[in-house]
């Protein structure tokens, strides 16, 4: 059989006894693509993680100015390379190619790989810290071995395992990359994959800085967030999955990151149904039905307060569930998780109203579904009720008032992101101040009259959450320098004699504009 | 039975359900002290959760120069209530009441309270964020509930889980503490615990801000880190204890800091022994034998390269160890652990050459002992050879060449500190190169020409490091604000409008002073 090669140790090779193969489907119209990609062994994933080791070793020594050159370049690529990767993406995961992938996703990953490479080289990521009085200094630096990423399927560009968030992070810290192609998209991860090895190349950065495998057997996935040799690992996807990879790395000791799941809770307080009932609607149902619904952040979950007002507000969201088109999904696998969490979403109580069932049309298509129910019943049994749907498919919930609108807030779980809508004139500010607290502790990010889809890559932003959303409420995965902090260490330099010191925490600051603490301030200056 | 009560919402009183009793004991005499102590049960430890999540929801609401002034006015009760202090401390610790305990760990526990209650009212630490072209603005912020900590036998004052570093820090960063008091000086705690509670009742924060046990049951310490309440938890003590913890912890999602173990390696280069062979086998000496040698940063493991002038330095340094009266280790439990690590080493290849046994005199004592061992034995069993052995015990590994000194690095397990002695003028310049690659990542501080036991309370401190040492290589226990960092989440704000933002995140700077990262630079100015 002629496998798709893997990208282990600086070559492209064929696998080592191969645990299998797979193909790709066209989530268009389910048919399988054409090339063969091998799921790897053992053999693969230890050299890979052995070749990562050594890298990691390597790179230690690389200037920030060649991992940053690294990471433009491979930004160009994608740029020079767009058609081919928009085209291979466009086939696997059926996302359109205007304006998703071509103007939407790859700029995206061109911005964040140049926002990573402008983190990188001016070193201020790395929060030097420096007491003169005591000669103790101390930066983030990069972790003892290579970063193992799992990729997502929804975002084939913005989060693929080889050229994504995560990635560009683990690298602009210093860190070398072993890739987990997500398998819904194999072909546009090679498609990324040859293009940094060519960077990399050109560079002359260590050969093994990334590698890239397709398919691993789950016990495989374990070792790659587990072994001695890997330094943290970084997974998106789906909550089971996740938890497993989390038993296995913290029973090792070893950093997980991960994003699993969230149903984005949106209260919309009285005051702003009053207000913009309409308008509200259709922001909030562009929102659900962005990437067929296939978003982290996607609004899954609508709290308001009963009452005629509510009435209407629901009946004007459901016409647009129920008057426009479903997208494609990703793939067959999403399309019966989707089914089933509808399915104990109705089991514990909630209400169907719109669609509900497999869509016509060609392609994986799950029909636009809203269900309801009302918040005694949520109160009663949160943890079904908050099944996460992910297609365009959201449960409203139904409250007396305000006050047990914040009762369902307080039995939430860990989310990404909760939206407040209120009354621009300030007629929601009581129900607000006494939401709010409840609401703040259960998400990464609170949004205030705002849709909570878009995802900017800012240094404020924050693409994390408490537990279950992600597995630690300190980190972010979008928003450059932050997300780079889960991939690096602390390292303290006590006593260390000045020309030993990394450039970082020498007397002289290294670019003249690096931000450093020295003595309790952040200055750019030299010590 | 008349025990001694415990702390919980608000309330002294005596434990419900006790599950048992405990005496101290004072390590000196090897009597038991006569208060009665009760281990507590569900009743009391569920008690304690509840209340500390919603202290953990008032606290939120309180001014960040009240929680300042506790910190502030607890440091002065421990200052007026010294000799309380340290008579207690003494008799259920023996460690000498001057000057280590009067001059040197209550001025530290003072001054780390104090540089707590200076970070939180200066707000920096939290690291402030804002995007002002997207309105998105991001902080650390407090947990979603109480932090639990667990204080070791070794510093009943800096480390007290009623007052120490893990107390200071959790309390600055906006949280309530559960103190679960070490059992070898609960009465030591008990003093702390009455002058925090005194302090919040005349500052006015919540009173179930600080609640103390004295001891629980082992599930009960589970559900004290794994419970849905808790925010997060912190552990100082023995690895066994700590993963047991830690396991719960990880499967509930909820993050706990750990320092467990370590051996602090010192590397000693041929060049220093050659220029300053004496001067190092004494300050060595005092090192190890800081606190009877249970110091967390004790070096419990000294590599060398082999020769007349190592025999010379080893036979000093054995000179020392066998000439100087060991000091009294914390409990009956710590000499049967240390003779249990002795073996441990011993039947992995280590040649015992002064001590081994307990000693004479008064107490719990164990010999100064010193052990040697090749490093080819070495690198062939690294993790016997690595047991901590906590008293004045460490293994001397003699290499062949400064080549297999890095190799001896090479297998060293994660470790709080690592030293390097090396030559004043230069000669050891390329051995340093050579290893500091490979030690840097066992390590969370790299010591050059200086001994680890001093940990300066300071913002560039790490007193943290790779897993065993600790959970996660990227925190640190001691340095305010840094060590802050454990108990907080990030908190970002997107297009929230601006009444509705803390006051760290609107326009104006709250303070005048403090330091936020506004559009990519660090700024004391407005937005």
């Amino acid at each position: 059989m002629t496998y798709q090669r893997v990208l282990i140790a600086g070559q492209w090779r064929d696998p080592k006894k191969a645990a299998g193969f797979f193909h790709a489907v066209n989530p268009a119209n389910k048919q399988p693509l054409p090339e063969v990609y091998p799921v790897s062994g053992e053999d693969d994933t230890d050299e890979a993680i052995s070749a990562g080791k050594q890298a990691a070793v390597e790179l230690r020594r690389a200037p920030a100015d060649k991992i940053a050159r690294f990471l433009e370049l491979f930004a160009e690529k994608i740029e020079a390379h767009a058609d081919i990767l928009v085209t291979a993406a466009n086939l696997e995961t059926a996302l359109p190619k205007e304006p998703r992938l071509k103007n939407g996703e790859l700029p995206r990953t061109t911005d964040q790989l140049r926002k990573a490479a402008k983190a990188a080289r001016e070193l201020s990521w790395c929060r030097a810290t420096i007491e003169t009085s005591v000669n103790i200094r101390s930066m983030m630096g990069p972790l003892d071995g290579p970063v193992s990423i799992f990729g997502p399927n929804n975002f084939p560009f913005a989060f693929n395992s080889a050229a994504g968030g995560d990635f560009a992070a683990a690298i602009a810290a210093g860190n070398p990359v072993i890739a987990k192609a997500n398998t819904g998209h194999p072909g546009t991860t090679l498609a990324f994959a040859r293009l940094a090895f060519e960077a990399l190349r050109e560079t002359g950065l260590p050969p093994a800085t990334v590698q890239m495998l397709y398919r691993i057997p789950p016990e495989l996935g374990l070792r790659l967030v587990s072994h001695p040799h890997i330094g943290a690992s970084a997974f998106t996807g789906s909550k089971a999955a996740g938890l497993r990879l989390k038993a296995a790395a913290d029973k090792a000791g070893k950093p997980i990151y991960l994003e699993m799941s969230s149903v984005n809770p949106v209260f919309i307080l009285p005051g702003a149904v009053e207000e913009r009932s309409d308008e509200i609607a259709a922001e909030l149902f562009a929102s659900c039905a962005l990437g067929a619904g296939q978003f982290c952040t996607n609004p899954g979950l609508i709290v308001l307060q009963k009452g005629d007002r509510a009435e209407r507000f629901i009946h004007t969201l459901a016409e647009a569930f129920a008057g426009n088109r479903p997208g494609i999904l990703l793939s067959a696998g999403g399309l019966d998780s989707v089914l089933e969490a509808v399915e104990i979403l109705k089991s514990a109580g909630a209400v169907l109203m719109v669609g509900g069932k497999e869509a016509e049309g060609e392609g994986y298509r799950f029909a636009n579904t809203l269900l309801r129910v009302d918040a005694k019943t949520f109160i009663g049994n949160p943890r079904d009720l908050q099944t996460e749907a992910f297609a365009t498919a959201s449960l409203i919930v139904v409250a007396d008032d305000t006050r047990q609108m914040k009762e369902v807030a307080s039995v939430l779980e860990g989310n990404l992101t909760g939206c407040v809508y209120s009354h621009t004139q300030g007629k929601d500010d009581g129900a607000y101040a006494a939401l709010e607290p409840e609401l703040r502790t259960k998400v990464g990010r609170l949004l205030n009259d705002k849709a909570p889809t878009g995802v900017a890559v800012v240094a404020s932003m924050n693409h994390g959450g408490p537990y279950p959303a992600t597995g630690h409420p300190g980190f972010t995965a979008v928003g450059l320098p932050a997300s780079m902090l889960r991939f690096a260490a602390l390292n303290c330099y006590d006593n260390v004699r000045p020309h030993r010191l990394p450039i970082e925490l020498q007397d002289k600051n290294p670019t003249g504009s690096m931000w450093r603490m020295i003595d309790g301030q952040w200055t750019q200056r030299d010590v």
